[in-house]
């Protein structure tokens, strides 16, 4: 028995977002519960030049849908960031799940040694397929889905990293 | 080709220490710059209830180290938890490294459905070689890697997400 590409990357993202689906409606019960306008919530940052919550989710969810799509060369599902509120950011989530959801694993086996090109503003990135997930997705999933639970955290909703981490394995 | 419990932890955990040690540099020469006091860094928490920056590379430490030692079964190297200074923490992850660095990675290959046991004050919670490392252990090691990433970010240290992501590939 090992491991795929898609092993560690779509099942573990679709696990997360259930998890990011309880930890919005924490935020968004407690706020609700403290009289803070949802608006107040979803547009905090942790840092004035940092990205605010419902970016993160936003990030959260490009970079998952990126992982197939570039590593078993599937075709994308963009997605336009018009988020405003956390029904839209569900819906986000719920979108980005189903898209995983439809992934058929057999496109990411055999591709750790693939080319994976990622074109950014500052230029052209080459990975591998493995060095790209490793090295890139999960890492830059994980800095996203984190700092969400940081900034609702940070507000005072009353959430713990079991909430991040999930309970049930 | 496929991927092992090691391929996506240990050598996943040396590259992300080896970027941890840049952004502390950073964070320590900022302090310095500005006049702040080491102390003050190394115990700022994101949240008044959130460990400080240093025990987030504490737990980071002991979260990679676990991985070998659970799914591996390789004896643990305790490490006290006694770091008060930027040169404590660096020593911290070199050792850390060290051990990571003598894995034998044979000793994770076809660990994926071995029973993972994790003991905490709240009781044992049990897991495979699977789910531990991509449920648990790679979720866990990321949340505290991004908080001392946050931390920093917070106190005006100049970083950006790639200080975080690494540039090389």
């Amino acid at each position: 028995m090992s491991l795929t590409l898609y092993d560690v990357t779509v099942p573990v993202f679709i696990r997360a977002f259930g998890n990011l689906t309880e930890i919005l409606k924490k935020g968004e019960a407690f706020a609700d519960e403290k009289g803070i306008a949802h608006k107040e919530l979803l547009e905090t940052r942790l840092v004035d030049d940092m990205y605010p919550l419902i970016s993160q989710i936003q990030r959260a969810s490009d970079t998952a849908k990126f992982v197939p799509v570039r590593v078993g060369q599937i075709e994308n599902i963009p997605m336009a960031d018009e988020e405003v509120t956390f029904a839209d950011l569900h819906a986000r989530i719920e979108k980005t799940v189903a898209f995983l959801n439809s992934v058929n694993s057999a496109t990411m086996v055999n591709r750790e040694d693939a080319e994976v090109i990622v074109k950014t503003r500052s230029g052209e990135t080459k990975f591998t397929g493995k060095s790209y997930v490793l090295g890139f997705a999960l890492p830059n999933f994980y800095f996203h889905v984190t700092t969400a639970y940081a900034i609702l955290r940070h507000k005072g909703v009353p959430i713990g990293k079991m909430d991040y981490i999930g309970r049930s394995q």
